[in-house]
């Protein structure tokens, strides 16, 4: 073994000091001394898999599973480049990724070697950084810069906002150790990175708690962010305290029961996608906030996008610690660089010193404490302004006013759901099967929702009151590229646990290279819809009326999924009934059995006319509560 | 329909008008007017396929068999990044694709908007352009703006070296015409642009003739080229006259007949492989080049690589007309800015002026008159200094001493082929197999050679002497990953001829979407070498060597073809034996009866240990002539 691949010998030491335990690797000749290092380290669980657009997205359900950094390992040429669709997703998913791309020594690029493209930062503008490890480490400066980049790669792609980093590896022949040669790793010296936590000046506190205390519709509304119970709790007690509605998508993950709770917090909304479809001004009106607050990634519900856009608050907020912020709603005035959790329990009070006043919003015609004391930042010299606030008892009513509809809209679109889904002589469409499907979904299961349709269906519907899922979507780029493989990623991840991916078949066809690697998958569930096309095309008025809808925009497809289950051992459930539905479900859907497909054959046309007769029925029977 | 989408709707028109005739689209939302507009433009095909990686490459295919340009349309988000690996692919082997990538306006960039990633220059170093076309084409100067750059991109595209460029469209809703409206095309102004063809002063040719004359060493060496009847007429005359050897490998396409002659020149070599693994020192020796000219792309021969590398030229000529040049034997010292097909004609005589002086190179002791002749280019002041030549008879007689030992190098090489593949009692092997299609192969075939193995084995192999066959590789990356859809692109592009994809199993199962779309395939014919797993790794020394040979080399896979075939309809052809694979070929390779799929099942041990029995016996059985 030349001396010269110790540096490279070294990298899976540096991950495994550094928290990486998952790898996956595909095949090839140029990665091999990454691909036997990665191997032999007793540290780290390295799966193979020859696809490497299946292989980056199971690498991201693994790492989004774990909350922590997977390494991929890949071979020179092209093989970097079929990592692109995961490694976008990973950065607009903030979704740690280190990536290291084997690659030729640089003399070799551009000289017609095969395998060889222009590999120095080949994700651009979607990976936080891109390294280049050193091709000569003889030299013991070359030997610190290697091993150091290794840390600092991992460290960027862990660092808030998270993401995809490279590290390109050139290496030069030989790549293999003798047949008995033992490998070494390290010493190593690792620099570990420990991430702090901004907050605000009391001052700065203060003067939104005031803002908060005289605006009486403040509305919270979370985007895509992993299931995170203190976050939770924080943002129960400060809705509780201020009396406000929180809104998110299934995919903000607020429904789970907290350790505090077994039911979803009562101010927590989420059928906005129900409610914000009906055309009542006096519903749009009353649900109007004239403070928006936001943390979170992307939102699923077009909606409510929407309705934030032709309803801009006069004030938004944003809650990111860091990384850039986009104005989703046209609305943004103030960023705060904090941990939302920090943030709501900052201000998880009305008082500004709940410890040492007594918190009595609640008593009509008392002054508030807060107000009257000093500001602690007594640097600040320029007295604010005095705001005429109005007085608790108004302020509380005024909020419980603003809070009222919300709640209501909540709770009628919950009761029509579940009377419309009750509906009889419906023929069998894919909307009520995914209804009839998340009834039965296992409690602690990771629901993995597929881009277009599936995870637009499930957030309309919601999940049964209390479930404990962890809903997960790929909605960085809201691609179709890697919604299997992500499943798959978190199937390995967390073998315990059931994982339910409810796909529909363009999405399932793309992507079957997920199951092409020799894992098993014993706690896989994949639900998928099959009407034979892109069926969300029929969905919208654009295309549906176009002579090119079913060639151009469906593009109808005969698959189905019977010979890919055959080929990859999966139990086959074709369903094409509501009683052969109901008959699979709970055997599907069973822990017991291994991995599992449920194949469900539905009309294009059947369901865009019961996804419309659901449309009209939301718009006509929608009346102001009085 | 808003005016501003007329610019979009130009795009086919300015298409058409500049030669293109094909576009492949995949589906999707935001692309829709780009859609609609080339499926409605009377002078396109279209053709849609889901998956972008596989579309990608079928236009890629299309462009290679049809030697020009091929759009592709694609929706915004990671849709184009799926496209990369095809792009990287169309850059290396210099093929013109026109990527046009719908987006969203820039203001939505980055801001949390569904399949919304950073698209400008989405393929960095692997596009020869990126362009964005205008947002707003309200303004009578973008209108003239968006039109040009379209022109600009497509006569970018196709500039020798040829090679991707990427148009990226932003579009704002609406994206649809109204049901009944009727799309107008133009009118546009579009540039064309006609290419020159640079040519060298005389006194340069002079002193590359005296070169040639004086140089009794030397040889041509091809790289990667489409077929080409003209270079090849060129090449044969400059080889006949200055009787040399002419080295390429079968994508060098030098086999062809031409229709001068219905067999291949007999100073055109291609057994290389076989005939420099010989560890024969004289043989080594007797080969040298003392002068190395070489065009075209990649080489797929290691072993001539390897061996020009140790065996360097004093002097290497490139002749390529523009672009980068890549020094792959380390002796480049001279690149000539012409098409090689004029650099041979220029020089296929070894006079200066062949009208008006007598040929006389084979008359002993006669003066060549070119050398008396002053230089045409009388600008020039230093006097060149004379050059100490051997006289005619003597350079003739060099000459002869050098091409002797290739042509009977290539000529031993064919012997032990063929003796070989005769040798009786040999178990069911993937390389006797491809031996025997090879025999078989439809005169005329596009005969694409998938990496990795495929296309060594072929290029080890041959073709039958005076074989037709168009021979296609992805040597531009060497990668995998679209093997199977550069040939399904090429056999929509020329329904009349047979197109034989000859490829391994990992290369096949990773791009199976190849086949999924409703594009009949009727001269498709598929032959897979299934050895469950990625055979290279047992025929290389390092691999082989290791523990993780199997899991992490290999990467055995299950995998047979047959669901596949099942699932997209081909006719299938299983065969573990010689009698089966004799008795299947003709009905496989027969015109008739549609697409099909001949799957060879091998065992990865027998066809190493095979392919080792046969580097032993052209390691002993080779002699040098006398």
């Amino acid at each position: 073994m030349p001396s010269s691949l110790q540096a490279v010998h070294n990298i899976p030491e540096i991950c495994a000091q550094l928290g990486i335990t998952d790898v996956v690797l595909s095949p090839g000749s140029r990665c091999a001394p990454l691909t036997i290092a990665f191997a032999r380290h007793p540290a780290i669980t390295v799966r193979t898999v020859p696809d490497e657009r299946a292989a980056a997205f199971i690498g991201l359900g693994l790492a989004q599973a774990q909350r922590r950094a997977v390494a991929l390992v890949c071979t020179s040429g092209t093989a970097g480049l079929n990592y692109a669709p995961a490694v976008a997703e990973a950065f607009f998913q903030q979704i740690p990724l280190v990536v290291f791309t084997a690659d030729r020594p640089p003399e070799w690029i551009d000289q017609l070697d095969g395998q060889t493209i222009r590999q120095t930062d080949l994700y651009g503008r979607h990976a936080k950084g891109s390294f280049t490890f050193p091709t000569d480490t003889s030299h013991p400066d070359a030997q610190w810069h290697a091993a150091r980049l290794v840390s600092e790669a991992i460290n960027l792609a862990q660092q808030f906002p998270a993401g995809p980093v490279q590290v390109n590896v050139p290496l030069r022949e030989p790549f293999y150790p003798k047949p008995d040669e033992e490998l070494t790793f390290g010493p190593v010296k690792v620099m570990h990175e420990l991430p702090g936590r901004s907050q605000l000046p009391a001052a700065t506190l203060r003067e939104l708690r005031e803002v908060l205390r005289g605006t009486a519709r403040v509305l919270v509304v979370a985007g895509q962010h992993p299931a995170d119970v203190p976050l939770q709790l924080a943002l129960r007690e400060f809705a509780t305290a201020w009396q406000l509605p929180v809104v998110g998508d299934l995919i903000a993950n607020l429904h789970q029961p907290t350790a505090a709770s077994h039911n979803q917090h009562p101010r927590f909304v989420g059928r906005q996608d129900v409610f914000l479809a009906v055309p009542e001004p006096g519903l749009k009106e009353a649900l109007r906030p004239d403070l928006l607050i936001t943390f979170g990634q992307s939102l699923i519900s077009k909606a409510l996008k929407l309705y934030l856009r032709q309803h801009r608050p006069a004030r938004h907020w944003h809650i990111q610690a860091a990384g850039p912020v986009a104005d989703t709603f046209q609305s943004l005035t103030q960023v705060i660089r904090m941990e939302p959790t920090d943030f709501f329990a900052a201000l998880a009070s009305r008082n500004e010193d709940t410890d040492s006043l007594s918190d009595a919003p609640s008593s009509p015609g008392q002054t508030e404490p807060g107000r009257n004391v000093l500001p602690a930042d007594v640097t600040r010299v320029a007295p604010r302004p005095r705001l005429n606030w109005p007085a608790p008892a108004e302020a509380d009513a005024a909020k419980a006013a603003y809070l009222r509809p919300w709640l209501a809209a909540e709770n009628w679109a919950t009761g029509f759901l579940a009377d419309f889904m009750q509906h009889p002589n419906q023929q069998f469409n894919e909307f009520t099967t995914i209804f009839q499907a998340l009834q039965l979904l296992p409690d602690g299961a990771a629901l993995h929702l597929a881009n277009s349709m599936a995870v637009r269906y499930a957030n309309i519907l919601g999940l049964p009151a209390g479930h404990g899922a962890g809903v997960f979507a790929n909605r960085g780029t809201s691609g179709i590229d890697g919604c299997t493989s992500t499943a798959v990623g978190a199937a390995l991840a967390q073998p315990e646990r059931p994982v339910v991916l409810i796909t529909g078949d363009v999405a399932f066809f793309y992507d079957r290279n997920a199951f092409w690697h020799n894992y098993p998958l014993p706690n896989l569930r994949v639900m998928l819809l099959n009407n034979h096309a892109g069926g969300i095309f029929r969905l919208i008025d654009g295309p549906r009326q176009q002579p090119e809808l079913e060639e151009f925009f469906e593009t109808r497809q005969p698959l189905t999924a019977e010979n890919t289950a055959r080929d990859f051992g999966l139990r086959y459930f074709p369903v094409s009934t509501f009683a052969e539905l109901e008959a699979a479900l709970p055997v599907f859907l069973s822990t017991e059995g291994g991995a599992a497909l449920l194949e469900v054959f539905t009309d294009s046309q059947t369901n865009a006319a019961f996804f419309e007769q659901y449309r009209t029925l939301v718009r006509t029977s929608f009346a102001l509560p009085t």
